[in-house]
């Protein structure tokens, strides 16, 4: 099979500067989605028409093996499936698919696929509640597909049928030419429609067969913002109910948000109004706090997040106690049991087993070892306002608080740093470092008064 | 036209010492937007009837042109407007309105306008799929309303019209005056009941028209605290369907809350569970994270607002990347490109382009210049304990981290501070400037242990 | 009357080691909800029958009176209640409650109660829109329960009927002795159901009688992950409901959740996505900020928390002004009016009235008096890497910016530390006591310059 991806659509309801097909659902390019599922059949080739914002399309996928194809006049769905002929291969099966429809499901194309065999055109239709706006499916009196009439040009009769066509189809490629070749634009729009080539399939003979997906949002296309936005919670609430049956624990899964691929081990459990983006690992037993963003991370198992913890490019071990308000940053390992507290940020450090920072502190390029204390209020100093420097800490370290590492420098196995110390050298294993001015107290002090005109 | 605005009710199914047209709806009282949609109208005046908590209700519009009409004891609809009378013009057409009935719409209210022309009474109608415990609207074989019933006085057949009123009308002011000096109150509340006087005109020969609401919300009533979450809520709807259409693209649109004005540009992207308060205005391609708070700010286009960001009264310039977790207080003033990182505070301060605040500062009373980079730990110290004074930075200072500049200080351009430093002195231009005790290590040191006792 | 509650599942779809009744709903096990509406009903004894996880469930309810019958097989519910006959007493009647019904509530347990006498059987049953999957209810042509039959052994006309078995029954505790032994596995689960008691009680021509619960929702079950969810959304609905009911403004009640007991006053308003955990006491006018988590707490009237605030085992006095971003952490006590701002923690410590900490600080094992004023930055370096320390702070104390009190440590009333001291011994009253190095500046010096390597 080949894979035809319509793409070119401007999206003028989007009311964006960004092509429709670019804008986001979960996080990733409504094109993406729809090339992961066409990928998932594994084709022999996918083939993209692409026009409005062409440029940025072939841009953001440019790594990708895809054959594009330029329609540079919007003539209608025909004449876009007409400039990927060129790439496809007579004697294989086509699937016409939509950049602007991304849920459609990799199962439901299977079974349409199947249903077309090597020969035949296969369409899939849906029945809806409310058919007003789309083109009904009209079938004789056997249940055959005759054609697809469009709302404006059907009769009472025919607005009364449920089913209606989605766009997308299976149909063998050099009869697709053929067909192609033979629709015309006389219509309102002055639009070639691929629609038409039902009709054409008909008279010729070739069997038209239908399937259904296996839901009717599968089949919801995106042409402005609000329908971005219920996608986007249909989406959410499809990936909600996945997690929770295959046994995670979500307090509300109408306030969960997922953007890449969230794998869950046994017993986790996450709390309201959490956010996931990229590829992040929860192991068993971890906990999720309220309010927390995390994105592309490892979680060891038994570890808890507390409330508003921001986590990013992240590898944690088990039993970590981060949080509230911690927030790891790009390159940050920790080992087991390792706490980090309110209002922390690491970035790019190592932290070994047991070791704590748990209120206030910046822990910047460094190496830090196991059972260190990293007192309030310390600083790593890793930028001298041109370059990087790193900060290693030995094990059994206990850093007082409010103290300033300027990087690089090494604190010794088992130091300990007097609170406030600005260390500037290395500081000796096991011994006190300290850098300190003696305290003074002056007995005949004035306390500044209020001026006269406030302040 | 003249509006006369009834808000004098207790609202006891409240349970609440605030009078109830004071209660909030996206943060604003419920008679405030009442007002808002009838000054949209262009009156000759408004008159409000107020009564239960009055003064409260005057005091919080007192800045406002306004008339004022005391309905000391609530007997009834048609009481409360008879107090508004003696304010309003005879030969005026007179818009009836409700302090607890937020939401309609000035468009509908057009329409009922037009429709009552200046000689007949307009009535705002509306169908219900459950009309219980509504008044029915009783109509002649020609259509015509003949009058309305209550719910207990209602036969089966007219219980069973789900045509109801809303309270919302348009009379000419001379027969407002008649029929309300006619209107009784015999009936179980012993109440004058506005809704007489439809009989009244009908009697009178009065024409008697009806126009409905664009959406059956506009006549939603609040009553109690969950009526008062559920208009909140439609509410907020609204306005996230708005900001959808305008092109804005909204994460989850059940998870914003606007209490305000939001202004947004192009290719605005805000993300769950964001908070707008005041007037906010976002230019192009502005994206906030989850979890902000943005109060009466103005920023600029491409600025990024990372997760759990707090803005207040802030003016922010293009391409500023801010927080997560940072906090702007009044009096900010941000250039273009400025960066405010994690656990960072700044308060009546501007900042020029190009300079940072990553990490874990406080920036209180500060002119900041260009291209300044301030270390993590950094601490304006404003306030003496009476008086609030200025810190000068100027372009391309450096400030270590864990630094304090004890205002009034000026710290000279290319400076740059060490780490540590108390600066309670000017700092000169290009030099480097630190207050820095010796290093030293004491090598027989022995750590604290563990009491027996515990601690 | 004696209770029965069926609590040996293993729960295999929920996909956790955790047992079934031990799963979290509102942050406490399933049994345990069941166990409260239970005493609710001042039972003279409470039967759990256990088995699967079982010791960790006994272990969960340790501390309460309750007589526990293993059921070491599951062989079904009839076979379950045998389990616990060897407790109940002759005379009394039994009721049979299950560990994963959670929300049935007491008020439709006391009516079933009254409907059962001394005498009768009486089954909780709930007519269902859509009955699929339930033992229907069949009736003679006076109303009277013939018996259950299960949807696959019913009949295209016993399949229409509505009204269904909940399971939850009261039988005399003599015949249900009777009954359960005669009660035969003969089905195709091979299991002894406890429904077939109804068919012998007809039999034996027992009264029985129904009654159906208040709600739907109280007699939903819990098997799934998703169930779990739509069940803690149903009791998270509940209480909002109640909330404002009792007059509390909630923003948003579908973004509230309540883990325990929250108890308002007058005219609290609690905005979007809050967190209660435990017991919580928010006094008149209390107003919570937006994505606020707080456990355990006194909150006094008037106090107003803002956004990001992270409250546990707290008392707070009146008037208070505390966040955005302020954590207190079990044992902070905080007077009337004190001010904790952003990016503050308080521990284990005390702070008398009209104090404030407002920017970066950490505050443990501290007594801080009244008047004080905490500067940015300052830490109480309450640990030595052994044992904790007090630090003791007199009223009307003035700490300046980036202090650190190295406790054992007291600092005078009227005292002044200046910025940045390290106190390591106490400060006298009313002085000024600061530790710090003179300020210097190095004319001649010059910056790093960036590697060519990059950094």
């Amino acid at each position: 099979m080949e894979v035809v991806v319509l793409a070119a659509g401007q999206g003028r309801r989007m009311r964006s500067a960004l092509p429709k097909v670019l804008q986001p659902l979960a996080g990733r390019a409504l094109l993406a989605h729809v090339l992961d599922t066409a990928r998932a059949l594994e084709p022999g080739r996918i083939c993209v028409v692409y026009g409005h914002g062409g440029e940025a399309v072939r841009a953001r996928f440019a790594n990708e093996t895809l054959d594009w194809a330029l329609q540079a006049e919007q003539l209608g769905t025909g004449h876009a499936v007409c400039q990927a002929l060129p790439v496809l291969t007579d004697g294989e099966q086509a699937l016409v698919l939509y950049g602007d429809v991304p849920l459609i499901g990799a199962a439901t194309l299977r079974r349409l696929a199947e249903a077309a065999g090597r020969e035949r055109l296969a369409l899939l239709t849906v029945e809806l509640d409310d058919p007003t706006g789309y083109g009904r499916i009209l079938r004789n009196a056997e249940g055959q597909v005759t054609r697809i009439v469009e709302e404006k040009d059907a009769n009472a009769a025919e607005r009364s049928m449920r089913e209606v066509n989605t766009g997308i189809l299976v149909a063998p490629v050099a009869r697709l030419r053929d067909w192609l070749a033979r629709v015309g634009n006389q219509n309102a729009q002055g639009e070639y429609y691929l629609t038409d080539i039902i009709g054409l399939a008909v008279a010729d003979g070739v069997p038209v067969v239908t399937e259904q997906p296996a839901a009717e949002w599968e089949t919801l296309g995106v042409n402005s913002k609000p329908q971005l936005a219920e996608l986007e919670r249909l989406h959410q609430r499809n990936i909600a109910q996945r997690l929770m049956e295959d046994g995670v624990t979500l307090i509300d899964p109408a306030r969960i948000d997922v953007r890449g691929q969230l794998i869950c081990g046994r017993d986790v459990e996450i709390d309201v109004n959490c956010v996931f983006e990229g590829r992040v690992e929860l192991a068993d037993g971890v906990r999720v706090g309220a309010n927390s963003v995390i994105r592309d991370a490892l979680i060891g198992a038994g570890t808890r997040i507390a409330p508003f913890s921001h986590v990013e490019s992240t590898r944690m071990g088990e039993h970590c106690v981060i949080g509230p308000y911690a927030r790891t940053r790009p390159g940050t390992e920790l080992g087991a049991d390792v706490h980090l507290g309110n209002f922390v940020e690491v970035k790019n450090s190592r932290i070994a087993d047991h070791s704590k920072a748990n209120h206030l502190a910046y822990v910047g390029d460094a190496d830090v070892g196991s059972r260190v204390n990293i007192g309030a209020g310390t600083i790593t100093c890793n930028y001298d306002g041109a370059n990087k420097h790193r900060t290693i800490i030995e094990d059994d370290v206990f850093i007082g608080s409010d103290t300033q590492l300027v990087a690089p420098v090494r604190v010794g196995r088992g130091a300990t740093l007097g609170a406030g110390t600005t260390l500037t050298k290395d500081a000796p294993a096991e011994q006190l470092t300290v850098s300190r001015a003696r305290q003074i107290s002056l007995p005949g002090w004035q306390r500044p008064v209020k001026n006269k005109q406030g302040a």
